[in-house]
């Protein structure tokens, strides 16, 4: 299993037994909280905030056993996982858990992935931060003109919550908290360009939530432009169809919060139980979350495809509880649980700085109340309480100050070749081709 | 100049006057306050935390320009700086301040860099903390034997303050921190071994202090071995030559705060100026900080060549404000200072968690009151009420709670070749050859 939210709640709970050993096998050695990730990205929260470390979540919990590594094959057979750890490793199972979560998903055009950033991890993070202060280094240092707009411009690529709370973000960044630290440049005349082929912003929320969200946004600055499909991607810029027929919008920033398809884990499930992968190459499961023919194996999170339940962080956490139930159950002998029930809590989405909106059990909240709310919820499913009260005097102190405390271009997170001239040269070379 | 302690100061005060075009060149877009990066080092502190935006500092100095890049050649007779920073640009000067700081030396062997992992930047830092991490991770993986203990070897060569202060962090970070983390090893039985030629930590500081550190660190359980000089470094250990005659260390992870020369821009200054340049590449400057033959030319910091002035932050800052006031006053036609005296205010150095040793004008102060000076001292030239408030936070937050907020192991930081396969099996694989 994989330490998102689906996972660590698995892995919580059975470890809390204590007579049944349990492995947790996870590429990162944190547990990361993907709903502020876009917070890091836009310098306000830093990295260890928003992702504990796995090991001391189950400091306390003797049975849990914590690997780090990647699954690359399964014998559903033999019941063994073969992963890559610091050696290849083959790892025994009685039951397997599978909640390696989900990737971006270019609409088959991996080759845009080079140029639009994915949003997905810490390290993503980390680059879009350093690539969203250098655009502005490289506009300072640019001579007026298509070439200085082209780096002022942000476009992102997908409405949904994480490419509408980043638009805020990327706005108040420029917009404000940056305005008068440049000489050549003005940072408030940055575009920030967000583009969706749906009808408007928020597609999966009220009609009423996604007009206000809308025009929240547009009150920020956000150059919003529904209806726009991305047909090509290159280092200088986006081409979209849209209302008004194909369109070139110059950008160096690129960022892809567009949809998701389920961890490659999935295809090696695929492959091994003989199956046919559902939408985004989603594992599909029975009511019970577990394999068709493979009653030991569960699928949960992000990977399971289940009508009706979508990609977010509580309907993985409710999925990764379940499973837990039904494995205490079956090792204590009794009735397995009613079949999954996905139980909509609501859903939320915070617009720049004070603004939110909330669509909770019908009830469509927007401005203050819904960011008090989107805050306490956010701060309630955080790791820690060390984090908690962090992220809380963090974000005090960002609407008292006008600043942002990590501020850092990481020039390695610059460009994927690390070897590569260490300046911003680099940037610029990686982007000319 | 560079936006270190010197570089800063010159340009805080020259952008007071408002009636002077200023340019502060640096590779890096923040200032770093390099007596905290241990702490980044060992997960204690964000990076933001120690390294505020250099932009945010001179946002309302509007005759300051920042120019994000590296200087690469100097014209003296033309009064030219070359530099690259998007593309190359030329910047001509009436008055020049070199302030580009130091780099690790390893004594004529640069091959060594490949394995002991230098303490000078925040990618440095970062590095280190992935490596102290992933280490333990190796072990974790490793039977037991040899190899195991490799990785539980911690060799850290130079016992100056960062070796010493940075020895103190890792042992209280692997002996208590992460103790009940692991299943497989005990991370309270790593070696943390202390290594330097001199007769014994902290050679620049009074004996009686040496003996008082050398004590403390020994109880926190490092090994601290004064008189061992290093004389091979390679991917799995180091050989040293010491009292018992040449003996090998294997170790996996090795850091190196040996030593340091002058950044590279001292030999650009070298072949444009004439000169021979001093000990550790360090440039030869008159009591008045200027190069000889060139009144206009500053240089400062750790760059400068000065009888009787060390390498430290407090050094950095008072050459700055000094070549500063020798600006000023030329400008405003008054006489110029008198020569450049370095004020020994003392020196400090941490021995764990709240442990210190104080040299403070012949007082010697150790224990508990020495680290409350350390702690008031570094917190006053910390930059930022934010960054002041978030430090101490985290510093009490670490003493009641024996955790550390950041705890990442960047994968990408890990091995120089970002494009390599994504996980531990990289390190190994880059460790092998």
């Amino acid at each position: 299993m994989g330490g998102g939210f689906a996972g660590v709640r698995v892995a919580r709970r059975l470890g809390r037994r204590g007579d049944v050993q349990v492995t947790l096998i996870d590429r990162a050695n944190h547990h990361l909280f993907q709903p502020l990730l876009y917070q890091v990205a836009t310098g306000e929260l830093s990295e260890g905030q928003i992702a504990p470390a796995l090991r001391g979540m189950f400091r306390g919990q003797e049975s849990v056993r914590l690997v780090l590594g990647e699954v690359d094959a399964l014998d559903l057979e033999r019941r063994v996982i073969h992963a890559r750890a610091a050696d290849p490793v083959e790892i025994p199972y009685d039951t397997l858990v599978l909640a390696a979560g989900s990737v971006d998903s270019y609409f088959g055009h991996d080759e845009w992935s080079q140029w639009a950033l994915a949003m997905k991890t810490l390290d993503d993070a980390d680059r879009i931060r350093s690539r969203i202060l250098a655009a502005l280094e490289m506009a300072e240092e640019t001579p007026p003109g298509a070439e200085r707009d082209a780096w002022l411009t942000y476009a992102l690529v997908g409405a949904g919550p994480t490419g509408v709370e980043l638009a805020g973000q990327i706005s108040l960044l420029t917009h404000r908290v940056v305005r008068d630290e440049y000489r050549a440049i003005d940072p408030a005349s940055a575009r920030i360009i967000l583009l969706d082929a749906a009808g408007d912003v928020l597609p999966a929320m009220h009609p009423t939530l996604q007009r206000r969200a809308h025009r929240d946004l547009v009150k920020l600055g956000v150059d919003v432009r529904p209806g726009h499909s991305v047909v090509g991607v290159d280092s200088h810029g986006i081409d979209v169809d849209g209302p008004e027929g194909r369109m070139r919008i110059a950008a160096r920033t690129i960022i892809w919060s567009a949809g998701v398809q389920a961890a490659p884990l999935a295809h090696v499930l695929g492959d091994a139980a003989g199956l046919t992968l559902g939408k985004g190459g989603r594992v599909p499961v029975g009511p019970d979350l577990t394999v068709p023919g493979h009653p030991e194996v569960f699928v949960v999170g992000d990977m399971a495809d289940l009508q009706g339940v979508p990609g977010l962080a509580p309907a993985a956490i409710q999925q990764g509880v379940y499973a837990a139930k039904a494995i205490d159950a079956r090792l204590d002998g009794r009735p397995a649980p009613k079949p999954f029930r996905y139980v909509d809590k609501g859903t939320l989405a915070v617009i720049g700085r004070e603004r939110a909106v909330a669509d909770i059990k019908g009830l469509h909240l927007s401005g203050p109340l819904a960011f008090a709310i989107w805050a306490a919820v956010h701060l309630f499913y955080l790791v820690g309480w060390g984090n908690r009260l962090g992220t809380i005097s963090r974000w005090l102190w960002s609407l008292l100050a006008r600043n942002r405390q990590e501020r850092v271009i990481s020039v390695s997170s610059l460009v994927s070749d690390a070897e590569a001239d260490a300046s911003l040269e680099s940037l610029e070379a990686a982007q000319r081709d």
